[in-house]
């Protein structure tokens, strides 16, 4: 939808599994064409975009890779890194893929939700491997900013390791706290259960595949946080004052610093 | 401000520590008059709200509850109620005093996030107790009626474990995962870190008196997320894909009931 707006590209193909979603992206003007085959959508593509599940887009880059133009180039908008770019690396095109993951999105999915300007001043985490040519790498940054997005370059295991403490500990925290509360209560809960628990509503089959793929550093993220809950537990159970204001006190230094800047998803 | 707005009061006085708060608040049409001093604020009332701390509300109710109109009556705005209401129950005035908890609030502090707006369609929790006669406890239904919002009778206890669970332990786990976030990775944060941690920016103080104050519903329920997180845990490490997967289904479950009906605080 941003590229079309911004008159970025000549022709936007979508593809997909459900011709009905693809007319409905159509109607609505985020694409030109629609493709139910990955080879027809692909074939002679200048950039190819993997908006699959994170343990779809190796399967998809597969394929697509060999059908790229000559100059053409693939990425994605995984919330993983490592598994996908290991996948791919000994497949004979590898250096033309791309990883990338926009912090963006809202728990909202489906084309009736998209919006060209979801990417307006966000972070595009751009995560090359050494088989990628550096004048590729920077196209691909060059075509983030050119939607409005500020690309930013780390390793794929860099990325992982971030991701699982700014994005997927928060995910299953929300998605925890939900499921753990009783429903008798639901009609009791105010703004504040609300905000905690939006992630919550994220699909669970994208959100179960992300978790696998991203075993490790999630892992070590909720095993952290199981230590960090204990030191608050201990410090409610200890009747001191002031360790758990200064716990609380932490807690709102680093929210603060963030402030409104990401105030609705 | 919503009294006002209503024509609900013959005069609404605003009594704090800060006289160039009070002004603002008159200037802004929340209240008709300031006083610094209680008894001169409270004297001959015919209704008095208290919103001081928790742990500042019984010590204010002491002394306001003997100045009041000969059928006046007094109640509050605190998080926790068990505690509170203990406090009072030798007064010679107790039956005067009905706990209220309205379940609706922001993270912003300050008569200039004022709204008069702000209970409608809400619940507010109105706690009875034995000696409070039941013609008041309906006088206080209908009083938080007139705002505009749903008033629900429960138990102090009952109340203290259900807000333990809605709303403590929410504000912990976001204040502790806003805690627990690397500085360095602030600038990667998306709008699910940002919704997730929203709650963390509160004022530490007067959550360290919530949390003081209601000690052993909030342990039981900081115990309890323990106990499930450990699960989410060993979802992940199972590389089972349906235990997880059924884990992130029942959060959306939850999640789902409550939808968008409190999407903003």
């Amino acid at each position: 939808m941003a590229l079309r707006q911004r008159g970025l590209a000549g022709e936007v193909v979508g593809c997909g599994r459900d011709l009905a979603k693809l007319k409905k992206a159509a109607d609505l003007g985020a694409i030109d064409r629609c493709e139910l085959d990955l080879t027809k959508a692909v074939k002679g593509a200048q950039v190819v975009l993997a908006c699959t599940p994170v343990q779809q887009i190796p399967v998809d880059a597969q394929r697509a890779l060999p059908l790229l133009a000559e100059e053409g180039w693939m990425t994605d908008v995984g919330s993983t890194k490592s598994t996908i770019l290991q996948s791919l690396a000994h497949h004979e095109k590898a250096d033309r893929f791309v990883g990338s993951h926009p912090m963006a999105g809202s728990d909202k999915s489906g084309v009736q939700h998209a919006r060209a300007d979801l990417l307006e001043g966000r972070t595009v985490l751009v995560t090359p491997t050494s088989q990628n040519p550096p004048e590729l790498v920077q196209q691909v940054e060059a075509f983030w900013r050119s939607l409005g997005a500020i690309p930013r370059c780390m390793s794929p295991q860099g990325h992982d390791q971030a991701v699982a403490l700014v994005s997927h500990l928060p995910h299953l925290l929300s998605a925890a706290l939900a499921a753990s509360t009783p429903r008798e209560l639901l009609e009791l809960v105010a703004t504040g259960w609300a905000s905690t628990t939006r992630l919550a509503a994220g699909n669970p089959e994208l959100w179960r595949q992300i978790v696998q793929e991203n075993k490790a550093p999630v892992l070590r993220a909720l095993e952290n946080f199981a230590t960090i809950w204990q030191s608050w537990i201990e410090a409610v159970r200890s009747d001191d004052p002031t360790s758990l204001k200064n716990l609380l006190e932490a807690g709102k230094q680093i929210r603060d610093l963030v402030g409104s800047r990401h105030s609705s998803g």
